[in-house]
Formats: C-alpha cells, sequence, structure tokens
C-alpha cells in the first residue's frame, strides 16, 4: 500500500540520529556506570502498565496526561448498550485497561510489591527507560522521554543520601561538567519553620510557595503565604530567616527551630549527611533553606542539582520518601532517590561545548577498494582490523573516491584507507588521518597499533 | 489512593529483574559492540508512530496485532453524532490516531524517508529497541519484546551479505555459542524453481509451501503444491531436487535453472558470497534451498541461524530486500538486514548453560560495617574502591551478620569485607571470597589489587 502523504512523528516524539545516539549514550552509559559503581542492580518494567496501577499516583492532571492503549480487538463488544455514551471521560475505562507508563518510579513501587518475597532489602536499583506524558508539546517538552532513576529503598541509613551526593560528583565528572551546585536541604526542617511561622498542617501551601522564591521573588511569595493564611506576625521572621547567609544559616536554624522536634530532627540529618561527606574532594553542595521541590512525596531530605552559567535548569532531582510501596499494600519503606535529567543534561553539555571530539567517533576506519579485486583485499583486511576490535567500515560501492571521501567526513570517521592494486602488492596502507590531512604508508600491524593508540 | 487489588504486569508483558537484566545486557551488548565493529551506527525512533504509518504494511492480521493509542484529551469531542457507532472497526480511527511500533523496520523506512537530505548512504544503522504485538500471549511469546536489527540501505554489494555472516560469526563468538548453522538461500533462486516447476508467478505460494517442509514433511509440502496448481510432471523434478546432497545442490542447480535468468542471476549471487568468505575462520554455513522466509519483502539472499542440539528454532534471520521505503515514496532503495532474536538466544544460552558465571558479579564487593564509627570509615574505604573503579556496596544498616552475608549471596556479589574497631586501628582487612570460603587480610591497596586482577 503506498502512501503519498509524507511521513511524520507524532507531535512531542521525536527520532534520534545517529549523532545524537552518541551523545546521548555518552551521558547513559556514564550515569549507568556510576550506579554500578556504587552497587545498584539494573531492572526494566513494561511499557505499559495496568490503568489501575497509574491512575491516581499522579494527581488529576497526571491523571489527564497518561497515555490509553486501546484494548485490543473488537474493544466494543464488551460495552453493554446502555454503556456506550458519547462521554469521553464514561467510556475510556470501558475501552481501554492499560496506559503508557507516565514515570519510573510508580512501575518501580509496583515491581517491589510484585516481588516483595524475592526482592532482598536494602534493594539499590537504577532503571534507564523512556515515559510517556500527553503533555502539550512545547520547547524542551517532549512527550516521550527518557528517565534515568536510582533509588535504595528498604533502609533509612543516611549513608544513602551521602552515597547520592558521590554520585552525582562522579557522574558529572565523568561527563567533563564542572559547573553546578548540588543544593540540599530536608523536608523536615520544611515542616518545622512551617509549624514555627504559625502555618501547621500547612507544610504543603508552604513548601509550593517557597519553591518559586527562585522566579517569582520574595514579594509575590509572601502574597501567596499571607493568602494560604500565614499570619502577619510570621513575615518579619521569615525576611531575616532568608536573609541569614548560606554558611550560617543551620546555625540560625537551631535556634529558630528550637521548639520544632520535627524541624530539630531535619537538622540533625542533614549535619549527619554532611559529617559523611566532611572529607570528600569535588563535592560542590550547598545547604538551601529554600529549596522545596514540588512532588508531595518526600520525607526527609531533598536535592536539586543546578547547572552554574546556564539558560538551563535543574539536572537532577531526588528525595526521600517513606511510604512509597504503600499505594500497593506494603507499608513503612523508606528510600531515597535520585532522578538524572538526560535531555537537559545533553543541553548543558551542548551550551558549554562539553562532548568529546572523540564521542561522534564510533566507526575508527573506512576501506575504500579501487576496483573489484581490492574488494576481495580490502574484505580480508577489514577481518584482521575488527579481530583487533577496530571499528571498521568497508565502503562496498565502486563510486567516485571524491564522493567516498564526504561520506567518511559528514559520519565522522576519523581514517580512511584505500586499497588499490599497489596495496595488494606490497602490502603498505595509506593511513590518511581525515582531520589533520596527514597521510602515512604502513604495514597493516602498524595500521592497528596506530589505531589502538586512539 | 490505596489499592487493596494485587498489583500486576499487563497480560503479556514482563519485569526483567536484576539477574535477567545481566544476562540480557550480555547479549545486547556483545551483539551491539559486534554492529559497531562493522560500521554500523545507532538510532532511536519513538515507541509511537501515526497509524497511518503503521497499518497496511503488515497484512491484515498484523494490523489487528497493533496496539492503538487512544487520543489525549476528550477523544469523543471531535467524533460526529452520525458516526459515534457501536462498531469497534468504525469507531477506531476516529478515537485513535497513533499506534505502538509493531516492528523496528517500518519506523526505519519512515526515518529514512524523512531523513532522506541528511542520511548518507548507503546508511549502515543498527536499532535496539522494544515493540509491541496485541498477540495471544503463550509461552515464548510476548505482547512487549526487543528486536536487535542491523541493515545497510543504499547499496546493491553482495560485500554486505558477506559482512552480515561475518557478523553472526563474531556475534556468537563473543556468546560462547558454538553450536548453530547459519543457513543461506537466495529468493531469486527460488523463484527460478518456481519458474522451472511450471510455477510462475506463483513464487510466493511455492515459498510459502516449501518454507514448512522442515516441520511439515516432503509429503504435505506436495499436496500444498498440488492445490496451488503445480503441475502433477514436476513434482519427480522437485523430488530429485530435494534429494541432491547439500554439497552438490548448486552444480545441480545451474542445469535446473539453466533456462530461468533469474535463477542464474541468484545463484551467481550466491557463489559471489562464498568466494568473499572462502578464507573465513570459523564460518558455520549451509547452503539451503528449502531456506525460504515467510516475509514477501525478500529479493535476494536470505539467511537463518539456528542452533543445533536445542529445543528453540531460529535465533536470527534477515534477507535482501529491493523496496523498503517505497512505501514511503522513496523508491530503488535497496539493502540487507539481519535481525537478532534476543530471547531466543537468551533461552538458547540458558539451555546450554552458557552465560559466564561472572555475568552476575556486576558489584564486586560488599562492605559491612560494625558500628557508627566503621560506618564512617567503611565510608571512606569505598570511596578509595571506586575510585578504583571496583564496583561497591556499602551495607547501610546495622544489623546481624548472618544477614548481610546472606544478603551478599542472594545478590551475587562475589566479595565481602568487614570493617570493625581492629581493621580500622590496623588499616588491614579481611577479603572474604564468597564462592570459596577463602579469607586474606590486605592492606586496602592490596585489596584493590586483587580484586582488579578479577
Amino acid at each position: 500500500m503506498k502512501s503519498s502523504e509524507k511521513p511524520k512523528t507524532p507531535s512531542g516524539m521525536r527520532d534520534f540520529g545517529p549523532l545524537e545516539m552518541v551523545k546521548r549514550n555518552f551521558i547513559i552509559e556514564n550515569v549507568k556506570n556510576v550506579f554500578k559503581k556504587y552497587g545498584f542492580d539494573n531492572i526494566e518494567t513494561p511499557a505499559m502498565e495496568q490503568l489501575s496501577t497509574l491512575t491516581g499516583k499522579y494527581g488529576d492532571e497526571g491523571d489527564q496526561l497518561l497515555f490509553k492503549v486501546l484494548n485490543s480487538g473488537p474493544f466494543l463488544d464488551k460495552v453493554k448498550e446502555e454503556d456506550f455514551v458519547k462521554d469521553s471521560k464514561q467510556l475510556m475505562p470501558l475501552i481501554s485497561e492499560k496506559g503508557l507508563k507516565y514515570d519510573l518510579t510508580v512501575p518501580f513501587a509496583r515491581y517491589v510489591v510484585m516481588n516483595r518475597h524475592n526482592v532482598t532489602f536494602p534493594f539499590k536499583r537504577f532503571q534507564v527507560q523512556p515515559v510517556w506524558r500527553a503533555d502539550r508539546p512545547q520547547r524542551g517538552r517532549y512527550r516521550e522521554f527518557y528517565q534515568c532513576d536510582a533509588d535504595v529503598i528498604g533502609s533509612k541509613s543516611l549513608i544513602q543520601e551521602a552515597e547520592i551526593l558521590l554520585m552525582i560528583r562522579d557522574a558529572y565528572q565523568s561527563l567533563n561538567l564542572d559547573e553546578y551546585v548540588i543544593k540540599l536541604n530536608n523536608r523536615k526542617i520544611l515542616t518545622g519553620i512551617s509549624e514555627a511561622i504559625g502555618m501547621a498542617g500547612k507544610e504543603s501551601d508552604f513548601c509550593v510557595a517557597i519553591d518559586k522564591l527562585d522566579k517569582a521573588g520574595q514579594e509575590k511569595v509572601f502574597d501567596e503565604l499571607r493568602n494560604k493564611g500565614c499570619p502577619e506576625e510570621s513575615f518579619k521572621l521569615i525576611e531575616e530567616l532568608l536573609a541569614t547567609p548560606s554558611a550560617d544559616q543551620i546555625k540560625y536554624l537551631k535556634k529558630f527551630l528550637v521548639d520544632q522536634p520535627i524541624g530539630i530532627q531535619g537538622i540533625k540529618e542533614i549535619e549527619e549527611v554532611f559529617n559523611y561527606v566532611k572529607n570528600v574532594n569535588g563535592l560542590k553542595i550547598e545547604f538551601d533553606l529554600t529549596l522545596a521541590r514540588g512532588l508531595s512525596y518526600y520525607t526527609g531530605a531533598i536535592f536539586e542539582v543546578k547547572p552554574l552559567n546556564s539558560k538551563i535548569g535543574s539536572i537532577n532531582g531526588g528525595g526521600r520518601y517513606d511510604d512509597l510501596t504503600g499505594v500497593f499494600g506494603l507499608d513503612d519503606v523508606s528510600g531515597v532517590g535520585i532522578s538524572f535529567g538526560i535531555d537537559r543534561i545533553y543541553d548543558v553539555l551542548e551550551e558549554k561545548n562539553l562532548f568529546p571530539d572523540t564521542v561522534s567517533n564510533i566507526t575508527q576506519l573506512m576501506i575504500i577498494c579501487m576496483d573489484e579485486e581490492s574488494q576481495l583485499h580490502g574484505f580480508e583486511i577489514g577481518q584482521k582490523l575488527r579481530e583487533a576490535n577496530i571499528n571498521t567500515y568497508i565502503y562496498p560501492d565502486l563510486v567516485k573516491m571524491k564522493k567516498i571521501f564526504s561520506y567518511a567526513d559528514k559520519n565522522n570517521i576519523p581514517y580512511v584507507m584505500v586499497i588499490g592494486t599497489n596495496e595488494m602488492e606490497q602490502k603498505q596502507y595509506n593511513l590518511k588521518n581525515m582531520i589533520s590531512g596527514e597521510q602515512v604508508s604502513l604495514t597493516i600491524e602498524k595500521v592497528i597499533d596506530t589505531l589502538k593508540k586512539k
């Protein structure tokens, strides 16, 4: 069946071509290696989940954004006449039972509960898979994107929080990104503050407002707090708190929260984490009492990573939660997790020109053959190179040399070797460096040596 | 929102736990490395495609097996009153515009056509992604499974066919699988035979019947051919052909097909491929004139790989096609591709016990701390080990030693190191091999040396 229509990808979804893939893989492989270095195991869950697993976990808006999969076969057969009404909300559950996963966290919780008798706790797992959200597509927001998460569940030890800080350091070290800061806070401190300013029980409103300080500014945040019932006499307190220099905040908070045991507990936790990492080199970490994080399920440490001198916002987020699996009937499983924003990290590395030049040189050498006989010879030479683990492209067609060189150039192949009658007779091959233009005549063994050193 | 319902995965879809993942990754990484070694580039396409891209490409049955995604938002709003009928086939296109991809080939063709001005031909691409089919789930057949494909398009050179044979050899070498045979045939030969036996124009019927020789036997295949209009006098010819020993078949066919130019062309192609690989070591290849392959789009070489002494069927399939992208308006792009069946290869390696023992030892060492002070020390020691690229798990909780050792054991962690007051004072650590039970007391530098050698 021919279609004259121009083919396209669905709105908000992307193809990744070879160059994007090597760059994405550079990020993903480095992050995965860090996860492994810290003892995390890889799992994968299906793209689809039962809608009963997904709905009600992401708020009303989240439920709207789930991609629903039509039941297979004649999906209307099981719908009763009287239920067949032209109302999307009523008809949907009758014709769709499955949805595409919205994040990696809920499927992970479902996995843990299903495998509770096989999983050994604490369970350290990482997962790198695409997720789908029927959001309105816009610049930098996609309907399909990868999440790259690591979580430890079944341990309350703060050594996990400390390890996550090291993981962030190691990941960005391997990606050559130096300009960033890890912001750290603790939800218990925010709870304590909300109690101290007369907003007890309104911790969530307090966090939502505080989260906007960065973008909306103090005045607007104060207006919001006022609307949410923050007593007038508290604003002076908050102002003082916010004006305290970062380095003195913890000391200040100890007094400020003296009557809020939960707040004091939060400070103790932060201090314990800082104690673990006090001798660690290269850790770019900052306590930030205005860091609140949107999600409601955090109960302890929360953190974000912000690139410095960049247009791009947070590239990591995470924190501790106390009841991830409770929704599926397994209570009291505390956990702490970190998520790497692959798309945003990609944008930061591009912006700062940090991808190594060699990242795209997956194919190391192209062999060009002058005629049919040299093709046979090239085929043999190709085998020797590949046996030596050199990624080799044998150009298959006998076309103009210029065309082939331009091919190698466009595809970032760093070396080219032409094989003709002379080369076959003398067993000496011209290895041309496509960047410098330099050419050397070498035996195949020397060609291998040269390329192996790169 | 609590749900008391037991959570489950959708029918025919699987979670992959840590041990399955390391084994799957072992296969996938080895195959990917072979693809790269032969100059293939990685691409990825979205999980979803427009239904207009997918439908009509896999036959009527295939269209039925596509998972359709419900349009987002109030999907019935755009359906006119008169079109709102209780008929699944009529309503479906009005409420669903996207589907999940059924294979990697059609999205690849769509990609090539969309990027025709950026792609340099010949384009060698590999792609490893899940696909979805609403098949009835059964043993070994899943509704979500990975495909692992490499294709070269835009070149008619038979050097590609020869390279694919080497790729198969290299892949199974890296997976330690020795017991297999590559079956090779050419569709042009099958076309020639169908002409020679009086079934010109019925090549497809001929191939479908011949494909069953293995399972149904000669008699039933002959019945089918008879039904499809094969003249009675031809059966003696076919019988003779099939009785010819494999080694003599090509010689025999040269006479048999002397009046069928297309058949002779097929033989020439096979001979050219054999000529390329005549000096290659370790190639387990066999010409098999009964190999037909189901798919209709093949036009040249076809191949399959069968494991020997195994319950499992074909683990690879592929071949040359002449018009992959024509359906999207780009004609005359010849290509040849190979697909690795990851799930089946997994089953063969399990069946033959070929996964290396060490495949599951991703985490190399577990550190166990006796008390809070040794946890701080363990944290520091952990850093040294990780700096040396040793994957290290610091057990975070202070619980019974026995419980932790059993944890290490269950999770295939090969080494364990306990840290207490003595170890901290003397800077000597007991490294215990969990398999042999052997213990040695070493400095941290020697621990690193020991583990690096593994």
